[in-house]
């Protein structure tokens, strides 16, 4: 079996670090904002969002949840001063496609008791509507009062065109 | 105020879109492998650690916390087929600079009592020891039964220099 992650970090980092140039930039984001988007393999952030090297947190989950980014964003706003957050969703999400049980019944199924121990009280967060998951979720974030100061808007990335729309916010 | 994050996105994803070609990308990640690194916005995980579109999950949360993630890289490897995780923390990682303590006193003074009991019950993973913390995080993610089939390694980012360095796996 190829380790095609560790191929590729070893070849793609050499030439990055060969013309790397920006050493020097500082840890609180430069233009004090976060995006949270999902981990799935046909987003890039940098590239899509127009995010400038130093410029935003990115956070990066399944399903761009924001309950399971809340530590994370804490961190961001609390600690390191950004203000702005935007929750990016998007279309063919994972997602969408199961839900807990599924995910339960196949874990117990491929790996066995001990892993099916380890998943049992996880809340996959999966959702079956995705608009609706984005406001439902950009809701949860700013009911808290931890985030009274703090712009949230929602969106939706189309993996099939590269476009993103706006939601709320 | 200006919204930096909406303008940039508004703004770089009209040229993306523009010049878009890669919509028939499937779900999941062609490569079958996650990189799990930390939210910073240093790093450019795509750029950074060669990862081509569509090719592996990337996982993003403050100090590439691997139970932070654990639900995401679940869902990865059982729900979508990847079979190798690159735990990537980094140089400079905000989570070396503070403890619960700070930032729940922090969020208490700033935000007020509601907020403060919105945080009461978070860990925030942070860590005293970079390399040590890559050792623990790897460990903790390789002692799971879900895990079993799995290969795991940690790294380090040099924010300072933009070259990655393997510590386990």
């Amino acid at each position: 079996m190829t380790n095609f992650g560790e191929q590729n970090l070893v070849d793609g980092n050499k030439d990055y670090a060969a013309a790397f140039t920006q050493g020097d930039l500082a840890l609180p984001p430069s233009q004090k904002y976060a995006i949270l988007t999902c981990m799935d393999a046909r987003i890039d952030p940098a590239a899509a969002f127009g995010i400038p090297l130093g410029a935003a947190h990115v956070i990066r989950n399944a399903g761009a949840s924001t309950r399971d980014a809340f530590r994370s964003l804490i961190i961001s706003q609390q600690l390191l001063g950004t203000t702005e957050v935007l929750v990016v969703k998007h279309t063919g999400c994972g997602m969408l496609t199961f839900d807990d049980e599924t995910a339960k019944s196949l874990v117990a199924k491929t790996r066995g008791k001990e892993a099916a121990a380890e998943v049992e009280h996880i809340d996959f967060l999966t959702f079956p509507d995705l608009e609706k998951a984005v406001l439902e979720d950009v809701e949860w974030l700013k009911e808290k009062a931890v985030e009274k100061d703090v712009l949230v808007s929602g969106w939706i990335y189309e993996v099939e065109t590269g476009k993103a729309r706006k939601i709320v916010g």
